[in-house]
């Protein structure tokens, strides 16, 4: 499995994705599932991707390899003037991948299934965030729901439903989210160190921090083991429920 | 949905489950998932279930039904001399269940799943907890895992893997499963107040607390509410993720 998710904040946006890809249990390897392009001063758009990895990487290898081409009939990613307009793109993309693989063989379409996170800013529009479905077809998220997650979701999202609201800092952001990881992986054997984390400031038009964050990374570690604490100290201090 | 977990202590075992069903969002109702057996001095078993809801309350109708007709030549949850033996009823029941369903109607097995939780003490035996599949096989918690969850469990899952251990008080597990619950139904529509909450303490042979949590009791939204600013308050106190 896979753990994405991407926080849309009034300061810009914190994208992070896991890095484990299993076919079976005996089966693990570790895959980059984020991809980043940056045109300074024009454009960020980053993508993170969960579900079959031959689909989604070969989503991005087209997206990529139609942005380099320079064409300038065809939409790419270099020459989309909105997120929205990216977000149909990859959805059309999407589409093309699994109608290609699908075509060439088995029919068994369920075993394809992919989700995207997509988020950027494009020249003075502001930062957003989409999220696309194997069909193609998106959302985006808004104030009231600012974050989005794919892959092994659940584990991690108490702590995001009790704390993330778009007025937080990005440091804030960017600890939430270690905290999420750090549940899901604790609880989820197919979730796994290192993390890819992204971090982009409203209107910087560059990333300002693009890290993997290593197994023996002692800044999460340290977060980790305080927040371990930290919830073992609550929980020893709640009241009791009486009877 | 629904959620059910069991906690296998050294002091005797906590048993709990929702109690929301749904057929569809706009078909919820309200549903027991639980039902104790007490012979008091000489046995307590108590059964909670999770899945198809025809299925399980015909198990449980069928359970039952044989222990009330008072067979002696039969096997019964009043008969038998050790949980493990229980856990094969049951097993067995589910089995018959199933196969009279299916051999009736639709073969499509995959809507007939249910899973259960089995826990209990006959008379000088030692209490026992077990996890009992749709086929009928089941597995017994010991003090490596001491803890099964059935139905929506992975958003309460975080806080029993790092807060459970066999040595922890009773009411420090009601405690533990308040928080568990809280937080699937913080973060799923599909489990909902009222909880059934059942406690036997080892060797009493008779039940020490069976009650209903209603959507109004006090003492679990004091502590819903005292763990929700617990959490807001360490994760304030985290330290960065620095770059």
């Amino acid at each position: 499995m896979t753990y994405c998710v991407g926080l849309l904040l009034n300061d810009g946006f914190v994208l992070a994705s896991d890095t484990r890809t299993n076919a079976g249990v005996d089966n693990v390897a570790t895959f980059k599932k984020m991809h980043i392009w940056e045109w300074p001063a024009e454009r960020v758009i980053a993508l993170v991707a969960a579900g079959n990895l031959s689909i989604t990487q070969s989503v991005i290898s087209q997206l990529d390899e139609n942005a380099n081409a320079g064409s300038e009939q065809e939409e790419t990613v270099r020459n989309v003037t909105t997120l929205f307009q990216a977000a149909r793109l990859v959805g059309r993309t999407v589409g093309e991948v699994r109608n290609a693989v699908l075509s060439e063989g088995d029919q068994s379409s369920e075993s394809f299934s992919v989700s995207f996170l997509l988020a950027g800013q494009i020249g003075n529009e502001r930062p957003r965030l989409f999220q696309i479905y194997s069909e193609g077809n998106f959302i985006e998220a808004t104030a009231d729901t600012p974050f989005f997650q794919i892959g092994e979701h659940k584990y991690g999202k108490p702590i995001l439903d009790r704390v993330v609201t778009p007025q937080m800092k990005l440091s804030q952001a960017v600890r939430v989210l270690m905290i999420s990881f750090d549940s899901t992986i604790r609880s989820n054997l197919s979730v796994g160190l290192p993390i890819d984390l992204m971090v982009y400031r409203k209107d910087a038009l560059s990333v300002e921090l693009n890290r993997r964050i290593e197994v023996d990374d002692a800044n999460f570690a340290e977060i980790s083991a305080k927040w371990s604490d930290a919830l073992r100290d609550a929980f020893a201090h709640l009241p009791d429920y009486r009877w």
